[in-house]
């Protein structure tokens, strides 16, 4: 019978190993290390040439300078000019190559993203790879009804609780808006009070209109122990859409980043084109007229403050050309969002890109294959913050807490996989090999197996990997159902103590705060 | 409201131009083609440097030289004496380097593994990426009741027959073993038949012991039109796991491909080995002595026939070292296989992995983020063949229907990924970009939309891509579900005529043949 491979039976025979090495796991449980963390080296895969890349780019110059952008605000006009941009013909905002380079050399190739624990600093930049959250569904896939209903202030502060725990994801950016508060600005407040609540991780916030800026960094200065603080550590980066494809300013976006950067804090500047609709269909276009975009917004922030620490996010969105609509899953966002990662890191700025957004609205096999799919390119390609990575749904319009435990998973994987190989003598064990195949005749339980047991496996926590009896038995759980004890176990935990009592006291003293203390 | 990207809502303003697309792909429906058929251009992805590939290979050749392989039965050292190899001091089956590149330079570099409908020829080689299935499950997973069962040789017809529907499996080889039929000869006779009543695409099967062979021929040359047609355009591969890990070859696999060769047809040479159980823990110790193991397998191969069409068939697998146990998926697993393909590329062999292998019993999302990773990685290093990419659950030791179908569509993806960019004046599009933004201001419709439409976009036919509304309204409905009907739909047809009536009645007059033509 030996014709064909019996794998699982065969590794099956080595059962007393693996009790032994269960065992010895056990032992030293509290000093194993996570063999893949946030951060891995990434730029195995490269999707574009490298001339490819160059044209690309090329293009993009070509069209700052000549094409431009519209929808200028005055005020930004002057910046610009003063910076050195010129208007075309058409009067439209435009810069040349030289100084679109200069401004790129002027700004910060690596930087610190503070979290307000120190031991979730981020030091962004170079190939290293961090996925993390963003998003602003305005529906939950609640977890009782599986079923989407309108996200509440409640949801914001529960998915910071939960993302918090995950520790794949290496900052917090909201994924929801309270779609319960009215007032754009307190909404914003109560985004920023639900956020710091909720994670002592570097988070990431969006604003609705400028005017919310000042009352949120007053916020962020109580919580980090008093005025002027929050510019000395900023734990919250901007998430800011400046442009309106194709090749125009938003005029809201350019008023909050002329506020924004007064206070120090990092801009993640995104351009959210989506091919077919607001930028060409065929994708090196896509890339050229977005790369194009993702300039202008840097050009723009530097026309306010030069030097800004800005994360070049261009996001290659897709709608599905059937019906129009916006499509967050497929081969071609994969490749999209990796060659955007590639770009970046040619321009040498700390770059991010958006993958994992499931156009499946069930927690079920398509979410999971979507989501890896542009996840694992993405990182792969080196991108260095990976944004909307856990808990998107629904193209974007949803949000679900088993799917961001799940894909927490999902990310340890695939930064395993971005991990890759060490190829040394150690590694390659020439005479290890000789060894255990003249004396054992297996490697099971050997001193280079267990060391490698705890050096380089991971472990998945939640992937059931018992066989099809055992599976049966246990209730043939899926992953929807499993996500979901874990998601009730973190959020049922006691609230943390990331704000102290004094600064909520003076929070709520100060502001509206929706969020009642006893849902906490 | 500028301040946070409006993704879904932007793109949702252009149902209009979305009907028009519509309209318009329904008028060219029948002339649209696969914008990413199997056959995709890999290799973008390299996670093994040219550097280690060369030292991971130069430790293969010196095991190979130095340690060689055990259990050599007495008529293959002849064979592969007189072909080279010599004995080392412990009497080891032992091939020098240059020998085994010899063989290397001798071994077909790209040739044709035949359809029997010659519409599914596929031309394996060079950096070409088939994905097709590969198996030997032992249960089913149950339409109706979801839990498995036994597998039965009705299984085997019926995923041949899904198979040949899914447009994404290049070639379709058997995935489970019919447990209904104790004899082992008859029950390779049986999967003979139910593989070739079953598809026209070009099949692999294995063999219990040599013996099934001579009547398995006899059975494919029924089939092809009579004696020693088969041999002319051999349309199954041998699937053949000749070695046991450590460096010892299996008997019964020895005396099969002794056999096979006789018959002209391809073998696909797999080897096995578990990191951590047979083999080494660490990746790259890993690679060198399945790699040595694939080499020793064509080395054998070569004993009884120079130049024969090998498949080189790494398939580094992995046991989960807590338990002992085979898993199928992770991070390991995946980056060995796609080093294995680079591996193979390198030596420029036809080249075999495996991937997709969930461990996941669930259609669920634990199955997609499983299959999506080690099949995405695999594909985009470049393998040419990876084998175990559809259907395949619970650690190998299952197989479903409803799976296969959905990974179909995975696979789908994954080869658009692969696909990657086109950049040429036409795709990056200056003139347009300035036209569009200058004129309409989008680029729903537009004549270069339409044709990247048509050309460079793949449309899922199981993923949900509606709103969260409309599926709730339509019954929330999950993957799975979704799947079951497709299954269902291609079950319930009519058996296709791919074996004649004269040829099926020929083959059960001389056959015992289990399948009752009332259930095909």
């Amino acid at each position: 019978m030996g014709a064909h491979y019996m794998a699982p039976e065969q590794a099956r025979s080595g059962r007393g190993a693996g009790r032994a090495a269960r065992h010895k796991q056990r032992q030293t449980a509290g000093a194993i290390p996570h063999p893949c963390p946030p951060g891995q080296q990434g730029g195995a895969y490269q999707p574009l040439t490298q001339q490819e890349i160059i044209t690309i780019t090329d293009n993009a110059f070509r069209l700052l300078e000549n094409l431009g952008m519209g929808e200028v605000p005055d005020y930004l006009e002057e910046a610009a000019l003063a910076l050195g941009g010129h208007l075309n013909s058409d009067g439209r905002l435009c810069f040349k190559r030289a100084l679109v380079e200069e401004i790129i050399e002027g700004t910060p190739k690596e930087f610190t993203l503070h979290g307000r624990d120190p031991k979730h600093d981020l030091h962004v930049g170079g190939r290293r790879v961090y996925y993390g959250t963003a998003g602003a569904a305005v529906q939950t896939l609640d977890i009782e009804t599986e079923l989407y209903r309108a996200s509440t202030v409640e949801d914001c502060y529960n998915f910071a609780k939960l993302g918090d725990k995950l520790e794949n994801l290496a900052w917090f950016s909201r994924t929801c808006v309270g779609t319960d508060i009215e007032d754009i600005i307190e909404a914003d407040i109560n985004q920023a009070y639900a956020l710091t609540s909720g994670t002592s991780k570097h988070i990431g916030t969006s604003f609705n209109v400028a005017e919310s800026v000042a009352p949120c960094m007053e916020l962020f200065d109580i919580v980090a122990g008093g005025p002027g603080k929050f510019a000395e550590k900023p734990f919250c980066k901007c998430h800011l859409t400046s442009i309106l494809s194709p090749m125009r300013y938003g005029e809201d976006a350019v008023a909050i980043a002329r506020e924004i950067v007064k206070y120090n804090m990092p801009i993640n500047a995104i351009v959210a084109a989506q091919a077919g609709a607001t930028a060409p269909a065929p994708l090196a276009g896509m890339l050229v007229q977005t790369t194009a975009e993702a300039l202008a917004a840097l050009m723009m922030i530097n026309s306010f403050s030069r030097g800004h620490q800005v994360i070049f996010s261009n996001w290659p969105f897709v709608v599905d050309l059937r019906t129009g609509s916006f499509t967050g899953s497929g081969g071609e966002i994969s490749v999209l969002n990796a060659g955007a990662a590639q770009i970046a890191n040619h321009l040498g700025l700390v770059g991010g890109v958006a993958t994992s957004m499931a156009d499946a609205k069930a927690v079920d096999a398509q979410m999971g294959a979507e989501k890896t799919l542009s996840a694992a390119a993405a990182g792969l390609a080196g991108a260095n913050m990976v944004y909307e990575s856990a808990g998107m749904m629904a193209s974007l319009l949803g949000v679900s807490f088993e799917a961001m435990t799940l894909d927490n998973e999902m990310l340890a994987n695939i930064q395993r996989t971005i991990r890759g190989f060490e190829v040394n003598d150690d590694t390659l064990g020439y005479d290890a090999i000789v060894k255990h195949v003249m004396n054992e005749g297996h490697f099971l339980g050997g001193e280079q197996t267990m060391g490698a047991m705890l050096r380089d496996y991971y472990y998945p926590k939640l992937a059931n990997r018992d066989n099809p009896t055992i599976w049966a038995e246990s209730g043939a759980p899926d992953a929807w159902g499993t996500a979901k004890i874990k998601v009730k176990e973190i959020l049922s935990a006691p609230r943390e103590d990331y704000v102290s009592a004094e600064a909520d006291a003076a929070i709520r003293e100060r502001f509206n705060i929706y969020l009642s203390p006893e849902v906490m």
